[in-house]
């Protein structure tokens, strides 16, 4: 089957988005805890988180300002810290839910019963309920004109993680805490490893 | 376990880079098709590509310019076009293996045994194996200072896919294909849906 540009610029804006949001494959299932200047918390689902570099240990994202997260990305700005927090399969519909748009003065972690958490001193909250999680500190954003969307650069401090799917090569075995991933705007999945693979050469 | 700034910053180099990959959670199994202007083809594993945005239909990748996809990066700079072709479990094996140090003069095609497929005149070719793919056209690439990496983004044009994975929504069922999910830097995942979850609301 073969969808020529004109044809994919012809569909209906729903279907176009479900289409599309699927050919980048598997992402990332992450929650994004942050807070304003009054300790008022925001939790938002983004599938957009990516790894940019492990030294320094750089993690990027791209939010879209008029959508669902423009708390998260004001938050972001203001206070220059935020949390991310792997949604795992005992989370995934509350990790969900929290793409409803709630009011600015609403909290996401209220809303959908997740506990926020604070470790170290850090400014923002982390959600209980997640087994892999870490503290970012925002470095750049770049506004993309292209299609006004905002890519978010943040280096990542402090990490909390279940000490059993550690590997000894530093690997984290995300499946077996049961990181789910995403496709589309509105599939989870767990997963089955098939191998890790040697590094390849020639 | 906490892992601190500092904590991270001492590790080991590829002990840090498989655990810093493994952070940001599933991530998408694509092969990227290009090849120079005089025909020398160039396939190359990336696992940094995501979804930009549906309308207009836009699709970013990360490329660090010393790794392995530098032959890609000289490729799409140059002819202005490339393909994106999700991996199976059918060809995961061969895909990883692009990932070897090849000279600009071998094509990962023949060294993996993966066929190369010309469609719609497009220049750049395709992965006849992949069951779901599209051409891009380069739209942006920008240079990101904080650590020398690329952020090469691309307009979907032609859109190939089997007829029987696309849902009545849009929605294509990458799973149905045995599109595979990464995580760190050599792990390969099938999945098992949970759910589609409804659009979420107050």
């Amino acid at each position: 089957m073969h969808l020529t540009k004109q044809a994919i610029a012809n569909l209906d804006n729903r279907y176009r988005a479900h289409l599309i949001n699927s050919l980048s494959g598997f992402k990332s299932a992450n929650l994004i805890g942050t807070q304003d200047c009054h300790n008022q918390t925001n939790l938002a689902i983004v599938s957009s988180v990516f790894h940019l570099g492990a030294h320094p240990p750089l993690v990027g994202m791209i939010i879209r300002p008029h959508s669902v997260p423009r708390h998260t990305l004001e938050n972001i700005l203001s206070t220059g810290c935020y949390t991310i927090n792997q949604v795992n399969k005992d989370i995934y519909h509350q990790a969900h839910q929290t793409s409803a748009r709630y009011d600015k003065e609403e909290s996401e972690f209220d809303a959908t019963g997740l506990e926020t958490q604070y470790l170290n001193d850090f400014l923002a909250p982390f959600v209980a309920n997640s087994r892999l999680k870490y503290a970012v500190i925002l470095k750049e954003h770049h506004h993309l004109a292209i299609n006004g969307t905002e890519l978010i650069i943040g280096e990542i401090t402090d990490v909390h993680l279940d000490e059993n799917c550690l590997a000894e090569d530093g690997f984290v075995d995300i499946e077996a805490i049961d990181t789910v991933a995403v496709s589309g705007l509105d599939s989870y999945h767990v997963t089955e490893r098939l191998a890790r693979l040697a590094y390849a050469k020639k």
